[in-house]
């Protein structure tokens, strides 16, 4: 975590006012090094940058097709949402079709992160239930997987269950990573988190676009599922994140070329599928303001983004710092070189 | 910025999953270091740490006493207040005895920094005003001295007003630092910021405390307005900050012995008037989360708190991390020695 560089100046009038650092990895499926900043073999945790590979057990197993469910159902499996209404009613659709409610949910309430969807639920005096929490989407989908696995429905969040037993050896094979040296925390939401180098989330990516990309698309395969998951999210981007955000915009702008996701504590991974390469960035200090500029620099650098797709995305990219009164008082600036390696 | 030291550790289970990296500075009233960590001349905007100071105009000039400013007005001048019904009665109350309403201040609104009281707003359809503004007590003490001496209300916040003119006198006399090398910068609330280095933040704290314990305690003093802020926000420690609050919790657990005061992106400033001694603190990353932690370590490594007030910061010492549920993942700690100086 020490080897870190700095990424990010936040300017304020003519000084420098903050820093923020970091760490990226840019590789192929085997985890090569093609280019990096900081350090690229840095022990963190994905995060929610995990979701889309942790979806693939839902649609591999069949439980997907089992319950039919839809491609907006299946993006959203891999979303960190807004909680706006568009999401919660997917979520609502994914549960009925499991014949549970939103109370099987274990992940927790919180208010939506749509700031106009928090203020009409406390205009209204609704409190916030599990269908709003980020990651309401993920849970339907672990759901979907204990029943079809005819698993516990009301212990999924155990490490030990067969549902998190199969999402460990899913990131284990995508990241080339040994489950054994996987470290596992607890998420915000309850469920286990994965611990592996940065390297390996980048590798992971990789790996998830060439598997989708794959010539043999048989159900029930590996290959099968992630192209559904990368086909599905390209079809519903605002299924993956929401109205306003950058994970979302990313995919619109690029009419989904690159698949990125976020994570809590200033994490981000991308995939490149036709480029079969994969990026992973964490920002030291977890900031999520220095998440987006980061990654958009470094897009920017690897000429993954053309100039009008930088140009769609120029408010992530270098955004301006704002007093209350709308002022422009600062801005954020990328100050990194990749290294080019390998 | 550059030469910052690992201040804290930010677990998650058995791993560090971020670092946050700073500088602190303890120094006499003449800028003498006793004791640091990173770089303590790390040139930074001392933001709304600097309120207290700029408080003193206000009292020096007679403005605050022509007004009949009450102590706990006096106390709000200083203030990043929550926005809670009592905040804004104060403030209320203060432009009420100016002959002003708030749309005279130009801080802007925002939504009160206290959840249930911006939940209370929102749930009643009522829009924030600028009296919620944490801003809005240092903006009504701007437009008392701008009455008082007779000066333009509708334009304070131009940096050559004679309101912003006395406040850069205050901030170099204080602080020891040439006004001609003092950075301007733009706050949130539109008024001007002020850049120097760490060291004399410090020392502006350490002279702000020796002033207000000189035994000339005459009118139109600096040193009879120095003891007159000191005493009003330890009289009101609520009006600085409000419930729940590090800044308000300094001050009730050491019943006014250090008066501390936060600043945007990661700043803090402490006033220990009995030892004529200042600290400051800023977080290179500006995280809010890291200065509670940092300065309460500080503080009992100077042996400034003792043992039952270091409990009593406890939760603000070493937080812990929780989840949406409140499970317990993980907390934020403090990994610095500082070092003695001089």
């Amino acid at each position: 975590m020490h080897n870190s560089e700095i990424l990010l100046h936040v300017t304020r009038g003519a000084l420098v006012e903050c820093l923020h650092r970091g760490h990226i990895a840019v590789t192929d499926s085997a985890g090569r090094i093609l280019a990096s900043a900081g350090n690229p073999e840095v022990f963190m945790f994905a995060r929610s940058s995990m979701k889309p590979i942790q979806a693939l057990p839902v649609l591999e197993t069949g439980a997907a097709a089992a319950y039919g469910f839809t491609d907006a159902e299946i993006a959203i499996l891999a979303a960190s949402h807004n909680g706006e209404e568009f999401h919660t009613a997917t979520v609502s659709s994914m549960l009925d079709k499991l014949g549970l409610d939103e109370h099987c949910l274990l992940c927790g309430p919180h208010a939506p992160y749509h700031a106009p969807s928090a203020a009409c639920l406390a205009q209204a005096g609704i409190e916030p239930s599990e269908l709003h929490n980020n990651c309401s989407g993920k849970h339907a989908g672990m759901l979907a997987l204990a029943l079809h696995l005819g698993a516990d429905t009301g212990t999924y969040m155990d490490p030990a269950h067969p549902v998190q037993q199969r999402m460990l050896e899913t990131v284990s094979l995508l990241s080339g990573y040994p489950a054994a040296k996987i470290v596992l925390g607890t998420d915000g939401c309850g469920v286990p988190v994965f611990g592996l180098p940065l390297v390996r989330l980048a590798a992971a990516y990789a790996r998830l676009g060439e598997l989708s990309r794959s010539p043999e698309q048989q159900p029930g395969r590996l290959s099968a599922a992630a192209k559904r998951i990368i086909s599905a999210i390209a079809a519903h981007p605002g299924q993956l994140a929401g109205t306003g955000r950058y994970d979302t915009r990313l995919i619109e702008v690029t009419q989904g070329r690159l698949i990125g996701k976020m994570g809590a504590e200033g994490v981000f991974a991308v995939a490149a599928p036709e480029l079969g390469l994969g990026l992973a960035l964490k920002i030291e200090d977890g900031a999520q303001r220095a998440i987006y500029p980061a990654v958009t620099e470094a897009l920017v650098q690897l000429g993954w983004l053309t100039g009008p797709e930088s140009d769609a995305l120029s408010g992530f990219h270098k955004p301006v710092v704002r007093n209350w009164k709308g002022t422009e008082v600062g801005e954020i600036l990328p100050v990194f070189r990749l290294r080019q390696e390998g």
